[in-house]
C-alpha cells in the first residue's frame, strides 16, 4: 500500500477520490477506543491533561475567542445556512408602557433564536461528515444521522469533555504577511513544526491537546467586510497535514476560517477532503470560525501560547454541531 | 426609611409592591460602576479571582452542570417558551443512499434549532427583568431593550467574563430529605450561612464568587417527571436573601430550579419578586435549570465545595439571556 | 385475490400489515395520469368543474374553515410538532416610542413565525406518508423525499389546483348526538351514502369534488379543551372506506379532525392505516383540522350543502403539507 | 387647507412629513365604520360583491399569483428579513430504509418551517404600518402591536373576507416596454385611469373592487435575477396616487413589488411614504410580491381583466402580515 504524501506538491489533483480514500484508510482511528465509542480524538484529553491546563492560568486574563451570533454574520443562505435569527417574546419597551400585566411593577424581556448550528462560532461533532457512507468508528451513515439527529455520536455525548490544554499556532504572524495569510494558502505539516519551534516550548503539541490555528482570515474580513468568508477561498491547512493531525494524537483543532483546510481545495473536483480523514476516519473533533485575535496578540505579547481552554458545546440532543463561546483563561 | 427584613415571617404578604420597592431602593447597585455599566455584579469578578480559581483545580475531572436541550424539556408553551425545535439540513441516510451531490465520497450532516434562549440551562442577562419601567443601572426599559433586543447590556457585553471560583451550596442535602427541598421551601440567610458553616472552609462565599445552590428540584424532576418544574411551585430563595446577594458581593447565583427563588412567591400577590430586586438593582446576574446533581455528590465525596467554574454564554448580540453548558472542573 | 371488505366488522384485527396490503394493492392509481404525475387525484378536478362550482355561489357568503395559529393550539411537540412561535419584529410600543428611525413620523410592525407545516388547519401533499418504501405514483421514498423536501410531489405543484366544488357531509348531525360522533366511531360507505341522501341533492359526490367530513371532534375541543385533540381518539372515517376514496373519484378529502381516519384505529397494532391507502395508491390529498362547524351551520339551515371551495396552499418549494385558510362561498 | 396633488410634479420634495401629513389627513377614514372597526376597505367587499365575482368565472381557469416560498427568494436579511427556512422532520429516505418504527410498512414525511411573514407574496395586515404613533382607526400604536403582536387587527380579522372581484392593471404592458416599467416609474392616477381605459369594460374599478398592479417588476427579476428586487429600486404607484385609492373605494390593492408604491420614494428623505396614507389612514389592505405575469398574459389574449379572487391570508393570531396564494378563477 502506497502512503499518504505530506508535500502539497506531490498531490495527484485529479485524483481526489483515490487520494482521499488512501488518506481515510492509513489514518483511521476507528476501533481505537472499542466499537462503541462515541469520542474520537477526544479519549486523549484526560483529567491528567485538564489538570495540567488548569496549572497554566498565571494573570486570570479570559478571552472569549466567539465571534458574535446576529444577522450581520457571514453566512449567505448555502445550503439552508442563514445568520442567525434572534426575535423578542416581550420587550423594555412594552414593559415600561405598562403592558404586561405583571404585579408590583415587574417587567421582563425574553427571547428566542432560530439558527444553524454552524452559523458562527462552532464545533463540527462526530456525526457532521462521513467518508463513503460511513460514520466515524465505522458505523453506517444512516445508522447514525437520521431525520430525528444524531443517534449515535450527537453532542451531548462530549458535553463534559471541551476543556484542557489549548496551545495556538499563529501561522499567520509566522508565515503571513502583516499577520494574514492569503487564500488559498496551504499550511503544511512543515510549516506548523516550524511555527512551533518559532514560538517557543509554550507551543509543543501532544497527545490531548486543542490546537487552535489562526491564519489571520477572519481579521481581514473585519477589515474589508465578509467577501466569501463562509464559503468562499480561504488559507487553511493543506490536505497533506492528514498525517501530522493522526501522529501528534492532539484532542481537537480549530481555525479562524470557515472550513478549517484550504479553498479552493487543492483537488480538480473537491470539496472539504481533509473532513472526509479528520472527522469520521481520525475521529477529530474540529472548530471553526474561532475568533483568536485577540488572544494572539497577547500570546505574542507575553510569548506564551498554552492556556487553559474552555470551549463546552451546548448539549443538543442529536446534534452534529454546537455553536460555542470558547474562553481561553491565562 | 425601614429595613428590608431577612425573616420571611414578618414579610407583609399583602403589600408586595411596598415590600419589592423596599429591597429594590435599599439594595441598589446603580452608578457604583459608573453610568455606562453593563456588567453589573460580574465586576466583582477580577482577574485575580480568576487566577485563584484555576489554582483550585486537582484532579481535572470535568462536570458538566447543563441539562439537555431537547424536545424533551420541561417547557409547555408558557410565553411562548417551548423546548428547542431541531432539525436537520442534512442526513446520515441521504449521504448513505448517496443523494446529496457531494465528490469523491464525500458526506455530511447539518442543522438547526429553534429556541427560546431561556428554555433549559441558563443566564439571565442584566436586561431580563425591569423594575417599575427602569433596567440595570437606572436606564428606562425601553432605552434598553426593544424589538431589536438589548441594546445595551446585551449578554455579548459579558461573553468573556463568566469564568471564575464556583462554590456550591447544597441546601437540598444540608436542609432537606433525600437530599431534596419540598416545593414552597424558602431558604433563609440563615439558612444559607448554616449550610457555609456545615459544608466547610471550601465553601465561603465572598466578592466575585459565583454561587450554585442545589435545592433538590431537579433530582425529583428526574424521578417523577417534570410535574411542573417549569413554571410550578418549587424551593429557591426566599425574597429575604435578598440583602445577602447584596453584602455578600457575589458575581453571579445559579441554581437547579426554573426559577432561583421560592414558588409560591412569599407575597399573595406576586411574579418573581427577587427577580425584581435582584436583576435590575443589585446588577446580578442569575442562572436556572442548572443540572447540579453530579457536582454535589463529587464534593459530599471529597468535601470540597469550590472549583474552577467557565460557563461562558453565547454572545448572541441583543440577547437578555443565553443557553449555557457550565463545566465545573475540580 | 380476495376483495377488500367495506364493513368494519369483517376486518382482520390481528392482521393489519395484510388487510392495508391488500387495499393498497386494489384501489392503486400508479400509472393513471401517466409515470411522471404529481397531482394523483387532483387530476379529476378540472377547469369545467371549477366552472360549475363557481355556478353555485347564490348569496356571496363567505366561511373561513381554518382553525388559527397560534400557541393556544392543540400540538404537544410529539415528534417535534409544535403550537407556532409567532413573533415580531418590529412592534407599535416601539413605533410610538419612536425608536424606530424611520422618517416623516413612519412606523412599522414586521414579524415572523415558526411552525410544524401541519400544526392546524392543513392539506397534506402526496409526500406525506409511504407504503412499503413506495411513495405516489409507485416512486421509492428516497427519490422523493429527502433532507431537501419532497423534489418531486412538493405541495407548488398544486399551487393552482385546489378551488373547485366542495361538498359538506356532516356526519357528526346526520349519525350523532348533539351534532357529534362519539370517539372511536368509524364511518363507514354505507353512513357516508346515507348522510347523502338524507341531506339532499347538493350532497351528491362524485369525479373531482372536494368532500368536506364533519364529525363534530372540532367542536367538543372547542367546548372541552383540546384533550387529546392531536394524536388522541377521534371519530373519522373507517379503514374499509379505502373503495368508496377510490370509486367516487374524488379530488380531495377534509374533516374536523386531526387524523382524518377513525382513532384508535381499527386493528390491533396500527397507525393510520387509511393514509397508506389513500395518499401513496390513491393518490388522494387529505385535509386535516378544517373547522367546519359555522359551515354546517349554514348548510343546515338552507339545505345546500355544496359551494365554491378556494384552499390554496402555501408553495413551500418541497413542502409535504401545507398550512391553509379554505373559503366555502355559498 | 390645501389640497393633495395628483401630480408628481408639483410635490415638494423637500418636505416629506409636510406633505404625507397632509395626504394623511386628508385621506383619513377613522371612524368611518365604527370606533371598533377592524377591517377598513374591506368593509367595502360585501357578499354581494362577492356573488358578482363568482358570475365572472367563464371556463374555470384558475390562477396561482404567488410567488415560491423557498431559500431562492428575494430577501436579503434587511431588518431580519430571510427566505424561508424549510426542514424536515421525517423524510421518505428514513422511511426507506426502515427506520421510522411504524407498523405494516407505513412510513412518513414531514416538516416545519421559520419565516418571515412578508418573505414571498403577502398580504400587508392593518397594523403593518402607523402614522405618527398611530394605527388604523386612530388607535395609538403602542395599543395595537406590542410584543404580543397585532392585538386588536391581527390578520386573523379579515380570515374570511378576501375573495371577491379582482381587477388586473396591467401597466406594464399599457405604459412600459416589452411589457416592463423602467425602476424609478412612479404611476400616476392619470395613467391609472388611462389604462382602464385602455383595458376596457371588464377593467372598470369601483368600491369592493380588489386592483392588481403589474409593473413587469418581476418578469424583469425572473429574467436578470433578484438584483435589488427586495428593498431596492422599482417601479410603483406615484405618492399623488393616494386621493384614487381613496376615492374609488376599492377594497384592496396589490402588485408585482416588493414595496407597492415606487422607489426611490419621491421625496427627498423618505421611506415608503403612501404606505404611512394607505394603511394607518385609509384602511387599505395591500399585498405585494404577487405573481401577475401568466394571468396578465391570459386578460391579454381574452381582453377579460376581472375575475373571482380567492386570497384567504393564513388567520396567524396577532399577525400584521401574512403569506398567501391568491388564485384568480376566470
Amino acid at each position: 500500500m502506497p502512503e499518504p504524501t505530506e508535500n502539497p506538491a506531490e498531490l495527484d489533483r485529479a485524483d481526489a477520490a483515490g487520494t482521499v480514500a488512501l488518506s481515510c484508510e492509513t489514518f483511521r482511528n476507528w476501533g481505537r477506543w472499542g466499537e462503541n465509542d462515541v469520542k474520537g480524538t477526544l479519549n486523549f484529553l484526560d483529567d491528567a491533561k485538564r489538570a495540567e491546563a488548569a496549572g497554566l492560568v498565571r494573570r486570570g486574563v479570559s478571552f472569549s475567542l466567539s465571534q458574535s451570533f446576529d444577522m450581520n454574520g457571514p453566512q449567505l443562505g448555502w445550503r439552508r445556512r442563514t445568520n442567525p435569527v434572534h426575535t423578542m417574546l416581550d420587550t423594555g419597551t412594552d414593559a415600561e408602557r405598562g403592558s404586561q400585566g405583571f404585579p408590583h411593577g415587574l417587567g421582563g424581556a425574553d427571547d428566542v433564536i432560530a439558527m444553524p448550528l454552524q452559523c458562527s462560532t462552532q464545533w463540527d461533532g462526530l456525526g457532521h461528515i462521513f467518508d463513503r457512507g460511513f460514520a466515524w468508528n465505522g458505523r453506517r451513515a444512516g445508522d447514525v444521522v437520521t431525520s430525528d439527529g444524531d443517534l449515535v455520536t450527537g453532542i451531548e455525548r462530549v458535553a463534559s469533555d471541551l476543556i484542557g490544554r489549548g496551545v495556538l499556532l499563529d501561522l499567520g504572524r509566522f508565515a503571513g504577511t502583516g499577520g494574514e495569510l492569503p487564500d488559498g494558502y496551504a499550511i503544511t505539516t512543515d510549516e506548523l513544526e516550524a511555527c512551533i519551534a518559532a514560538q517557543g516550548e509554550s507551543s509543543r503539541v501532544g497527545r490531548g491537546d486543542m490546537v487552535l490555528v489562526r491564519t489571520g482570515r477572519l481579521a481581514r474580513a473585519r477589515r474589508e467586510g465578509w467577501n466569501g468568508y463562509a464559503g468562499g477561498p480561504s488559507a487553511g491547512l493543506s490536505f497533506t497535514t492528514a498525517g501530522w493531525l493522526y501522529r501528534t494524537e492532539i484532542a481537537a483543532i480549530a481555525t479562524d476560517t470557515w472550513g478549517f483546510e484550504v479553498r479552493p481545495n487543492e483537488f480538480d473536483d473537491a470539496f472539504q477532503p481533509l473532513h472526509q480523514v479528520a472527522i469520521p476516519n481520525i475521529g477529530l473533533t474540529i472548530g471553526e470560525m474561532w475568533d483568536l485575535d485577540a488572544l494572539a496578540e497577547d500570546c505574542a505579547a507575553d510569548g506564551r501560547y498554552d492556556f487553559l481552554l474552555a470551549a463546552p458545546p451546548l448539549p443538543i440532543t442529536g446534534a452534529v454541531g454546537s455553536p460555542v463561546n470558547p474562553l481561553a483563561l491565562k
